[in-house]
């Protein structure tokens, strides 16, 4: 099987699953207490710097919602896209686990701008509103666009000013750092985010996310966040091993350049269809395009991919590290041969 | 490094590690949607029945929490040993997750029995007093001991007397399955039992739980509780085919057996030093002994260890699938040694 | 002092005062086990029908959260217009209590439609998305609006086609009632609504509120529900007898036909100044209008009202049991002579 | 009716309807807003000193749950008496609200000994395990014993030792006050309290508890937390008033004083009567007796009371402010004749 449905249909890198093997030796500390979790933390400090505190957790929900409950008290209230992963795609995780209310605002390619942001920070220190704390974005976003370094930093300087933490959903975060031609350090800490959640599973690793503090004063409390929300694994230094394999030997760049480089032929090769319309930036490894209706069901018999808007027919063609130009070719014919 | 300190402490057997490559191939569908999901459902099956649900999550807490709120209200109470790792090893997830209050009761060998149980049911009907809904048991239990099928099935008609549920924490569900000389099925759902967490981790697997349902009705609404959980994995595939192979050609039943055999040489070994007390039966994978205080440290220098009680010196000895006849050697000298 | 700044500014009707007088008698059971409790508890039955269950708390918070959780699980969310109570005015009690996810759909008239709320019941059945369960309306809205019988039947029928409930925050329904003439029961019960929170604090009640169970199968744990929301008063005789005497002579009527009334004075005169613009349909006892910026402080000094939009300069004037034709016009005045 | 049930079998003392029907002029602010809550917050000042912070909510759940609020994360565990209200009569209003554990120690006479809780204070810094944050006692305790004023300093000073917090369940705080013979502070405030449920109700009120800030510093929140909590009321004053005047003109004194000395008349009577033995110190303003269990059914048909143990036949008296002599007359006379 082949598809466009999902990064996460993809399995483990090779490399990934190699360390995996290495790790496998011998007893070992649990929850942390092992070498390979010492090694994958001082590797997450030569991208980010000395003095951050990373912590391991399972997955891209307990990455969100553990690191916004670093930042929040349960009356907050948390602005983030409409779409975003926390507002439509988390179950109800966040709001029963932080208690707070997620105000999602209109954007139309992904991005929040602090002219919307600052619209909804209303009714500032009254009791009876939810008293807006984070701004959370996603890099890159839920549409495949990117936030440039300048984009970020105003969202933080908001964030400052309504002394509000950024938060930043970075599960896609090497397709990001690659579109924009950066280190993470560059978009992420020095841009002003306090907590990113950085993502594994979806660029190469098996299993995997890590909460990533700049703001270290909100980390203090994270290990009994991290026990309490059922995100600490016993035998850590299996995912901790992906990790620093991940950020080793440019690993996590030569799996998002890849993916990016094919969303890119892939909406090259759209664009030049004419029924297809592609409605968003392809800044990083999403291409978002609308179909004829009555073809969508027929391609997907050839190469599996999702409708993401029932309303409108836009769908959505995630690339992975391992997407082929060959699984390009199949999705590109197999449109070309229903809409003839 | 060797250890007696956690069966978490060992790695990924090999036939495990093995099936992790195995499934490493293509893509497939994600959140359980795979046929490595089907497979292992379907081993599932085999062991308890074709009409049990099994949901794959994350961890040993996760697999408690979630099962428990398949069955509670956020009113009741859940009764379960002092120790009960539910109790004292899952920071206040239960608490948090549940809104329930965990009712503690002093149970000398990690056993509930049902006259202490239902001592501790009261004020039914009350609404100014949490409601008793669930009784929680671990088998094999966190003192290493193991209910027999007649005290187990006796808890489950408490249990049915007063219209609540009983769960099981399996997390050593293999150690205690050998320890009886029984299938799982006979002292899990054929004793009354309605959910059971089902371990995958401690008994060779990389990462894994299982929720089993045997009372189905009660597994309705799970899907959601598990997303909402943050206990649903993206690449399924890969916990799944762990838990495929541990229930293949009874590698639960070998890796148990050992770890079982290796507790019981321990315990003999230990017996013999006249200076240790052993202080539980040793039924299952855990060997507790009394050592003179004295030595204790020096003794964690040769091979490490826990104290589980500080008070009474009271001293804890895993042994995990991997443990080597070696390993007990160590132990067993360095105890001499330093009692000499 | 009088202002027009919210019903709640009000003291309490003469009637009810009397009637906390005569109650304070004796000793009686608490916790509702009183002869007063059943007292109130009969009127509600002669007002909704024998056949329903009706539970007595403190706030109009309290009775909307709890009704809500009567009717949800913690991965369920609810469509309610923006600006409703629940959603902008109740801090995060919803979140926090229930764990939901409330929908906010733009009302302009503060009232949903069968359309505006079906569109927001999207992916059904997936796992990874808050599943829509309640349906939840003002009657009378917050912009001093009334649904008609028509109205709620067809949002009741769309809650029915989804296996939703209707939920009704009545903390105005006896203003809604005069202004439709109708009884409580046809625009509640009659009309689809499962449950609904019947206000009695802004209609000349000291304190109290009361949850309404048409559909009586959501009630069976209420009274759990109610103990660990705090919203269990022990004195529950001086909350009751309130109620009791509001449902007795027709106080209810009177009340809210006075406030209304007023309300309708008021619209009328404002409408006659050429620099006001009265924005909202004044169905029950609320005037919506925009002001001239220049003047609100001013005319705030004179009679206090609250500016509803600081954008718009749109302004909210509430009428209470006790509002007097001669505060009608010290606002009237007030503002004619700031805009001369 | 009369009855020894529970001291909220008693209405409202005349003195406060009557300031109920004092401040039922006019429009105020509502929500605290108004000056009847300005007055009533002075009040607390003047027992208190100048930099409490004062807070009204509507029962004894809320205020214990919400100050526990304001001194926990959700991480946390509470060390109270087995018995205590939060532990035993909250349903799981903590757990739920809170998230934490609550540690219930064996406190035969009600109270708390350091001895007693720092036993429970285990595993500090362990993220496996609930950290201990709080220790909440009653005062009065749930049994009619009062703390002196050395063994709560010595319970503070505990708490400081382990940078924990000490709240004190004031239910029935003017009881232990007469029974001290001292004023609020000595006990509270001067005593290391952190933070007060005072309570009103069951001293002659009708509605209101008040949470009362000493460690100013957890307060800063509070608002918020108060109208998450479901606890602000909007006609304020009528709770303010009660307040402002139980703390005027000694009449919370007044009316404690009555209560223990009808407490100590009956435990005198009843001490005389050989079929009965008091268990509990009389400090306040309950009395437990062991009655014959043949007797029960028959005294409880002639003047109510509760059977406090089923299984000892241990009984509660609770007096309220107007118990009468007569009263105790009547329990008395049933009691000898039952048992002749």
């Amino acid at each position: 099987m082949r598809a466009f449905a999902s990064d996460n249909y993809s399995g483990i890198h090779p490399e990934i699953l190699k360390a995996i093997e290495t790790a496998n030796q011998e007893h070992v500390g649990s929850y942390g207490n092992d070498p390979y979790t010492e090694e994958a933390t001082k590797k997450f400090k030569q991208h980010f710097g000395e003095d951050v505190e990373v912590f391991f957790v399972y997955n891209g929900t307990g990455a969100n919602v553990l690191g916004l409950s670093a930042m929040t008290k349960s009356f907050n209230s948390i602005i983030a896209p409409e779409l975003a992963h926390i507002n439509v795609d988390e179950s109800t995780a966040p709001e029963k686990f932080l208690g707070c209310k997620i105000i999602g605002v209109p954007a139309p390619n992904g991005k929040l701008t602090p002219a919307a942001v600052e619209e909804r920070i209303i009714r500032v220190q009254d009791q009876h509103h939810p008293q807006a704390k984070v701004i959370s974005i996603s890099q890159s976003t839920e549409y495949g666009t990117v936030y440039s370094i300048e984009e970020i930093k105003a969202l933080s300087s908001l964030a400052k000013k309504y002394k509000m933490y950024l938060h930043m959903d970075g599960s896609r975060i090497a397709n990001a750092a690659v579109s924009l031609g950066s280190d993470f350090k560059s978009f992420t800490r020095d841009a002003g985010v306090d907590v990113l959640s950085f993502g594994g599973t979806k660029n190469g690793m098996m299993i995997g996310e890590a909460v990533v503090f700049f703001n270290t004063s909100l980390a203090a409390d994270f290990s009994y966040q991290r026990k309490q929300g059922m995100q600490l694994h016993s035998k850590m230094r299996f995912i901790s091993t992906q990790f620093n394999t991940l950020l080793s030997n440019d690993l996590w760049k030569r799996n998002a350049t890849h993916s990016n480089n094919m969303a890119k032929l892939l909406a090259t090769k759209l664009g030049a269809i004419s029924s297809i319309r592609i409605t968003q930036p392809v800044d990083a490894n999403g291409v978002f395009a609308i179909l004829p209706q009555a073809i969508i069901e027929k391609v997907q018999e050839a190469i599996f991919f999702y409708v993401w808007n029932e309303k409108t027919n836009e769908c959505r063609f995630m690339c992975s590290y391992n997407t082929t130009e060959e699984d390009v070719n199949t999705l590109v014919e197999a449109i070309k041969k229903q809409s003839a």
